[in-house]
């Protein structure tokens, strides 16, 4: 039973690796879209948007399936949980992706950026590729270090994110309204991105610690700024 | 056995209804405080959002304890695995209800709405308040039918908040960077409470009906417009 029970949670697992390898590859190329005018890679994270939700789908239905067949409890039980809510986690930090790489293919040759903002949105874009290689290698390990880090290190995007809105509301710059809307939009959803990152990692310490992350993981913080 | 496992779930269920009992006065405060200047009611909603933090936690743990002493299947593993993820969807509801109020306390006594907007953001609102309804009652009888009426109608809301975009990028209108940016934000809080509500009534229908809702409950399909 053990042993049925251990290889069908590896094959689960296996999947959510799968799912945050896609979201890292999504990331960069929503990166790639954004910063460097790469509509090729930003067709591709549209379009590979669409296996990070079978996946999700997929692990969920194992999970499912795990509870009603092996009944697991204590550790065994809070992994099936805590994997069905980190695929729905890395499901929605896709569409984010995707969002972005929309609005760069909408804008297409030309950046959706004025270049008094590329300085701030390459910031953040750097801190979401390496906190993407973080969760890579904190679900690769369970590794609640990787974890802790990546929940410490959020504020610094929250603070590139509240330059966003300085940058769009300076009257300095001479920026459309499409402009506008745009550095506002896709600085939503590169923090929204970091916000998932951190309930991502909260939940792998809740597996390997058993300590419950209490609400912050969904939580969004920057209403205020808004 | 069954007793005990139906009681409890009864338990569960009486807080999930809290829970959207309390994202429909959310909804209902967010639009007071946004189109009437109700700066009390905003601040109730932002101080009301701890309370359905709380109850998605205490749903969440009670289901937990059910999969693991109880061991349901079948429609009751349907149930109780569909009830956590239907508390995950109202908390973030809540979230998108308290950034609507933060904007709205952030401009009192002003509206953070030029008047060329107000007419369609009180549309999205009355749609959003139908809706905020129609959960409660779905909820309430497990009601696939309304559960359906909420998953067709969303296309109205969306209408809507495409008509967000064109009236912040409405030249002929005169407004300040901070209204364009408080436009396109709320439109967006206000456009995903629609698909959180969306997301919510297809897992009652799959509840009812075991028909997988797939994908689309999560999704968020305002991307191209963005």
């Amino acid at each position: 039973m053990r042993v049925i029970f251990n290889e069908e949670l590896k094959a689960v697992a296996d999947d959510l690796d799968r799912m945050v390898q896609g979201v890292r590859k999504s990331i960069r190329g929503a990166g790639d879209a954004l910063l460097k005018q790469d509509v090729e890679a930003a067709q591709s994270v549209i379009d590979g948007d669409i296996e990070l939700d079978a996946l999700e789908e997929s692990v969920i239905d194992q999970c499912v399936k795990l509870l009603a067949k092996q009944n697991p409890v204590a550790t065994d039980l809070r992994v099936v949980v805590s994997t069905m809510r980190l695929a729905s986690t890395f499901e929605r930090m896709g569409d984010l992706a995707k969002h972005v790489a929309e609005i760069s293919r909408r804008t297409y040759p030309a950046s959706p950026l004025p270049d008094s903002a590329k300085e701030t949105f390459q910031q953040m874009q750097d801190f979401l590729d390496r906190t993407s290689d973080d969760l890579v290698s904190m679900l690769a390990d369970r590794d609640a270090k990787t974890a802790e880090r990546i929940i410490a290190n959020d504020d610094k995007l929250d603070a590139l994110h509240h330059n966003t809105f300085e940058l769009a509301l300076d009257e300095n710059t001479d920026l459309t309204r499409q402009q506008i809307i745009d550095v506002v939009l896709i600085g939503r959803f590169l923090e929204r991105l970091g916000d998932h990152a951190v309930s991502a990692a909260r939940r792998v310490v809740f597996i390997v610690s058993g300590f419950n992350p209490s609400k912050e993981p969904a939580r969004d913080e920057d209403g205020a700024i808004e």
